[in-house]
C-alpha cells in the first residue's frame, strides 16, 4: 500500500517536555488522529518510547523551542520550566497555549498570588520575603510556623518549606539565596482537606470542569487521589465555580488543575498547573474524556469532552521508585493479578521515590475503589 | 538525564499487520510498558505513526517474521493472512500465540466448520463443494439460496457470496477458480440477530468473557456493535459458555472473536477471528479492560483483567471513507462537538467504503449510546 495508505495527521501539537504526561498524551493524540512533537534532550524519554515525535534540544533554548513550533499548529507544555521571556519570544511567531501570561501563574508563585489575591479570590494570607525581618514580621501576624516558598521551579514538595521560627527560616533563606530563588511566605493553614479541580477551557471561552477530585499528599508528593471528593454538594459545586472564574480571569487557553484547601472557613487557593496534572490521572479511566485528550482538544480549539466521572467513585495511587532501588515493571504481572485495576506505568527508571506509574480502579465507592488501586500499586512497589 | 532515565519494557511484543488493530494496541501498549513492534511494508501505517516499531518486511517471508520475533518475547497478529505452514515453522524456534494451529480457525473455515461440528457444537449445515453437482446436491438438501465462502483469504464481506440458484453458483465457481479458492456452501440461516462474543485465554486456562455483543452488517461489513445485545439472560450465559468451551477445546491463547447467529433454534456459530475484533472496539471505551490490552496480556501470559461494561450500555458505530473521497479526519472537530462521542480514528487515507475510525459512546440504554454515536459519526462521515 504505498500511494496515499495513510492521510494527513489531523493536527500536530508540539510539547515541551517529554515525561509522562507527554506521554499519557500520545494515547489521546493516537485516537484523535494528532501528531505529537516533544522537546527533549533524551531521545528515550517516556513520550518518546510511546511515539511521540523527538525534537532533540532544550526548553532553554530560543531555536530549539522554533524548531519544535515549526510545522505544529500548537506548542504547549508538561512542565514550568521555560523561562518567561523565551515563551513570549516565542509566541510572537507561533500559536503558543497557554498564553505565556496565564502560564506565569504556574511558573511565579507571587504573580499568582497577587493576580487572584487583586480579584478577590480566596488565598492564604502571603507575602514577599528578601530577608528575615521580613520573615518575622510575617510571623508577627500570621504566627508560626509558616509556609516558605520559592517562587518558581519548585514541585513534589520541592520550593516548599515548613518553618517553625527563625532558626529555620534562616536556613531556608541561606538555600534560596545560594539558589538565587525569591522566597513567599505563607501563613500556614489548618485544612480539613485538600483538593483539586481541573478545568479545559477553549480560547473562546467553552469550558469542561471536571468532578472535584480530593488528593493526599505525603513529604509533598501526591500519593492518592479519590473521587469524588468527600465534601458536600455546596462547596463541590463553589469549588467548581471559583475555578471556573479564575479560567475566565486569566483567559486560559488549555487545561489548569487548581489546588484547593478546604477549611472551616471555606476554600482556598493554594497552587497551579497549567498543564495536565497528577491529580487528574485518574481522569484516564475514571472520566469520559481524559484530561490529556481535553488539553489536546482546548489548545486545538477543538469542542470540549464530557468530563463526568463514569463510575460512582474513582481512585488513585501513584508508584513510587521504591528505597531499595527495584523495578516495579518488573513486578507488572503481580499488579496484574487484580483484574480491577488499571495499570499504568511510564517507562522510567525506578530512582527511589520518583513516580515511575499509576493505578486507577473504579468502584461502588471511593474506599472500594481504593482498595483494589493500593493492592494493585502495592504489587507493583513489591512490599513485602 | 541521560543515564538510566528509562527503564527496560515490561516486554516486547511482535504483532504480524500494522493496520488499525496494531495502532489501538499501541495504545494499550503504553499504559503497560510493553514495546510494540510490527511488520509491515509500509513505514507510515497506522500503528508505525502510533509508536509502534517498523520491522520493515512482508508476512509471506519467513526471513522477515523472524526478523519481527527476534528479541520479542511473543508473536501475534492483526490478520489472517500468513500462511499456515511458514507460522508453523516460524513457531519452532519463537512463541508465538495463538498457536498455528488454533490459528487456523480462523484461517480456514472448513477446518473450522469440522472442529466445531466434530465435538458437537451447533453449527449451520455445510460442506465442502468443488463443482457445479456438489452445489447443486447440497441446496437439493438445504434449499436455495445458500451460502459459498471461500475457505481462506475473506474479510469484510470479501468472499461470502449468497447464492440463488445454479446460474449465481457458476459464477461464483468462476470466480473462485480463477483465484485459486477452496468453497464451502453453508444453508442460508434465518436469524434474529448476530451477535459477537469475545474470550481471552492464558496458556494455563485462565479465560476472561466480554459481554455478548449485537452486531449489525451491511454489505457483509460491520457497521454498528452495541452491548449490551438485546437478548435472554439465558441465551447471554449460553453465548459465553459456548464461547469458553470452543477456547478451551482449540487450546486458545490470546484473544478470540466468534460471531454467533440468533436463531429461533438456538445459537450457531458462525465466524471466528483469533485476534482483536471490530465487534470489540467499544471495549475501550465501554470495559474496565479493552480487548487490545486484554489481547497483549494473554499472549504473554498476564493476569487477564475484567471484561465487564462499565456502564448499562454502549454503542460502537464505524466510520467508512465516503463514496465522495473526502477525508473525515477533516470533520474532526465537528464530530467533537458531541460531547458524549469517543471518536477514534486511524491515521488512513479515506477511500471509499475503508474503515478510517470508529466512535463509541456510552449510555443509559442502547438507543442512547447509539444516538451519540451515530450523530458523531454523521458528523465525520459528512453526510449533507
Amino acid at each position: 500500500m504505498p500511494d496515499q495508505a495513510s492521510c494527513e495527521p489531523a493536527a500536530r501539537v508540539g510539547i515541551v517536555g517529554a515525561g509522562q504526561l507527554a506521554r499519557m498524551s500520545q494515547q489521546a493524540a493516537i485516537g484523535l488522529g494528532v501528531e505529537l512533537r516533544v522537546l527533549t534532550a533524551d531521545t528515550n524519554a517516556p513520550a518518546v518510547q510511546a511515539g511521540a515525535t523527538a525534537v532533540v534540544g532544550s526548553p532553554d533554548s530560543l531555536d530549539d523551542l522554533r524548531n519544535l513550533a515549526d510545522g505544529c499548529d500548537v506548542v504547549t507544555f508538561e512542565h514550568e520550566l521555560i523561562k518567561p521571556e523565551l515563551l513570549t519570544e516565542l509566541a510572537q511567531s507561533f500559536t503558543v497555549h497557554p498564553s505565556p501570561q496565564a502560564k506565569l501563574m504556574a511558573q511565579d508563585k507571587l504573580h499568582a498570588r497577587q493576580t487572584i489575591a487583586a480579584e478577590g479570590f480566596p488565598v492564604p494570607p502571603y507575602a514577599s520575603v528578601t530577608d528575615l525581618a521580613d520573615i518575622v514580621g510575617f510571623a508577627e501576624q500570621h504566627g508560626w510556623p509558616l509556609v516558605l516558598k520559592a517562587r518558581s521551579g519548585g514541585y513534589d514538595g520541592k520550593g516548599v518549606w515548613f518553618v517553625d521560627g527563625e532558626h529555620e527560616a534562616r536556613q531556608v533563606l541561606q538555600q534560596a539565596s545560594d539558589a538565587d530563588l525569591g522566597l513567599v511566605a505563607e501563613a500556614h493553614i489548618r485544612m480539613e482537606r485538600e483538593l483539586s479541580v481541573i478545568i479545559a477551557r477553549r480560547p473562546g471561552g467553552q469550558t469542561a470542569v471536571y468532578p472535584v477530585f480530593e488528593t493526599f499528599q505525603q513529604d509533598g508528593i501526591c500519593r492518592e487521589v479519590v473521587a469524588p471528593a468527600s465534601v458536600s454538594a455546596e462547596e463541590s459545586s463553589a469549588a467548581q465555580q471559583l475555578v471556573t472564574a479564575v479560567a475566565d480571569h486569566i483567559g486560559l487557553c488549555g487545561l489548569m488543575a487548581v489546588e484547593l484547601f478546604s477549611t472551616d472557613q471555606g476554600l482556598m487557593i493554594n497552587e497551579f498547573a497549567l498543564r495536565p496534572h497528577n491529580s487528574g490521572h485518574l481522569t484516564i479511566d475514571a472520566c469520559l474524556t481524559s484530561q490529556f485528550e481535553q488539553h489536546l482538544r482546548a489548545v486545538l480549539d477543538w469542542p470540549l469532552g464530557d468530563a463526568k466521572l463514569i463510575a460512582p467513585a474513582a481512585a488513585m495511587v501513584n508508584v513510587l521508585g521504591p528505597s531499595n532501588g527495584s523495578d516495579p515493571t518488573r513486578r507488572l504481572a503481580n499488579a496484574l493479578s487484580v483484574p480491577q485495576a488499571r495499570v499504568h506505568l511510564y517507562g522510567k527508571a525506578p530512582r527511589p521515590g520518583r513516580k515511575v506509574g499509576h493505578v486507577t480502579a473504579l468502584g461502588k465507592t471511593r474506599a472500594e475503589a481504593l482498595d483494589y488501586a493500593r493492592r494493585a500499586a502495592a504489587e507493583l512497589i513489591g512490599y513485602e
